[in-house]
């Protein structure tokens, strides 16, 4: 049997093995730090596309072929895929995954969806469902700012608190045999929703969310950020990134050095002029399937807790007054 | 171990039990032949919200909150939600599920949804993962038009194959243990695109998606329609469910009467003047959790399939000439 910690958590029986990933990114994250972690890096936005749409398809096209390459996988050796993205009715994962013929299951959890799709596909391998599977998300600068804001060549202001969502996308395949860091505990978010309204400071509204899955995790696990070589939030840039810091202040828990933020990550913020940071399902997904899960194979550590969050409003409920109700999925993934 | 037939098809080692379900409806499912079958039906389309995409929120919250109220759950009880719809970003189901603080996992898979969220639930508990699971989904006729077509007021004219999407939510709560129909084998669908066009034709782009599913999951468990009391497509409508009734003929496979379509039962079609019939994540979903549920705990059938189709298309898709990319799940229901 799996083993149940409290509500939320869930000790694998059968760890899946990550036996391979990739990152795919555009220019601002060929110019950032972590640009060598990267699999395939385009300067073009369109990705040789005709519309910023079909490029989102064609970045998940090529972080799905990239991860099954490095591993001589060919799609009909997965089991299941589970992806998503942001854009309306998830265009970006379905029209990208429309030619591979793979057992598919789409998600929505906004830029939680890396977490998500680990989480599922990890229990999916646990239980003896599947022996391979993908996890997939990508999120796409001009797709996300003409669907959640203006168009980009309006040339729209940014607040100080909005972040730049990522053109990027990030693949892992799962096997339930193989070398690699396993998944070994899997805490599935609850929504959480602090009344913050303002589509332009995600990291304040996404914060509870991360500190109530975080907690729910520690509790669970009986840990706490001191055992892992690195805590991660998704992309909560700096507000969120220091406000869940301190919801564990008051509760008398340093977050420390060791809890970093993708979306804090993936750019540099002064130099590239970030505001806020990083944003977007391609934000955690492409820091993980690089510069994470490459840390974890060389061992330069051992043991994360990842924990993407995602912001599950969109434009209407914004219009309509609605705050923003927020999740977020944590994994524990370890060299064990 | 659970028993893998063939790559999409799982035979559940644990088939869990549907305990509990609630089909929430408006107007038009009032007045059509399933009326008796709905836990609640409201005239006002709003259901006492100030626009309609809160109604569809009310809607899922009055669904989950009536299917666990008929077997004396609170919400603390269930382990996971899965559950999602059509708006934009799926926010009937964020802000519907925002109150109860039960793990979520948000699915996008349009039409599919409630067999996504029943065949990921009633994996999550064969694999040992949770004791009870809630699966869910809506559609709201006016949020669909006014996102895919045109505002309501407009009064546009509908063609022929246009579906009416309709204003229902169905929620299951499956368990590990007790009394009830059980879902025993589970079949994902691949993403199949025909290169239909026409989004006022959604039966014909979905036909071929229902086809390759149901015809894997024959294969895979070596039956065909005679072995099930009914089989169900969705939301396919008139057209296609000829569609599929031709394809499976030109194999010699004869669907025969026992093959029906969700779309086709929820209205009477000709007197309410529904074209080619009903469509949305809530058809599908208020039929089983009404009528189909109910008919297997009354023993009128024992053993269906049921197979909700979903077109993951956007406007945005549509615009940039894109086809319809389609996709099915297939659950057997039964009761032993």
């Amino acid at each position: 049997m799996q083993k149940r910690l409290g509500r939320q958590t869930v000790a694998l029986e059968q760890p899946p093995v990550i036996l391979s990933s990739a990152a795919v990114g555009g220019k601002q994250e060929g110019a950032g730090p972590l640009n060598e972690y990267f699999d395939h890096l385009s300067d073009d936005s369109f990705f040789g596309e005709k519309t910023w749409e079909k490029a989102e398809s064609a970045m998940q096209k090529l972080a799905l072929s990239k991860a099954l390459e490095k591993i001589s996988l060919s799609p009909e050796n997965l089991d299941y895929i589970l992806a998503g993205d942001l854009l309306n009715q998830c265009i970006g994962t379905s029209f990208g995954l429309r030619d591979f013929g793979i057992p598919f299951f789409g998600l929505y959890g906004a830029c939680s969806t890396m977490g998500e799709s680990l989480a599922l596909g990890a229990m999916l391998i646990s239980g003896g469902f599947a022996q391979k599977v993908g996890a997939m998300t990508s999120s796409h600068f001009c797709t996300a700012e003409r669907q959640y804001r203006m168009p980009v060549p309006y040339g729209s202001q940014r607040t100080p608190t909005a972040q730049w969502t990522a053109t990027a996308s990030g693949c892992a395949i799962l096997g339930a045999e193989g070398q690699g860091p396993k998944v070994t505990v899997v805490t599935c978010g609850k929504i959480v929703d602090k009344g913050v309204t303002d589509a332009n400071n995600m990291g304040a509204a996404m914060a509870p969310a991360a500190y109530d899955t975080l907690s729910a995790h520690f509790t669970a696990t009986a840990t706490g950020p001191q055992d892992y070589d690195l805590v991660l939030t998704g992309d909560l840039g700096v507000l969120g990134h220091q406000i869940v810091s301190d919801f564990f202040a008051q509760d008398g828990v340093d977050m420390g050095e060791k809890y970093q933020d993708c979306g804090m990550l993936l750019y540099d913020i002064q130099q590239q002029d970030m505001h806020a940071g990083a944003s977007g399902c391609g934000c955690s997904a492409s820091v993980l399937c690089g510069y994470l899960l490459r840390g974890l194979t060389e061992k330069r550590w051992n043991k994360i807790l990842f924990a993407p969050t995602g912001a599950l409003l969109s434009p209407t409920s914004s219009f309509q007054g609605e705050s923003i109700p927020s999740i977020c999925h944590a994994l524990t993934i370890e060299n064990c």
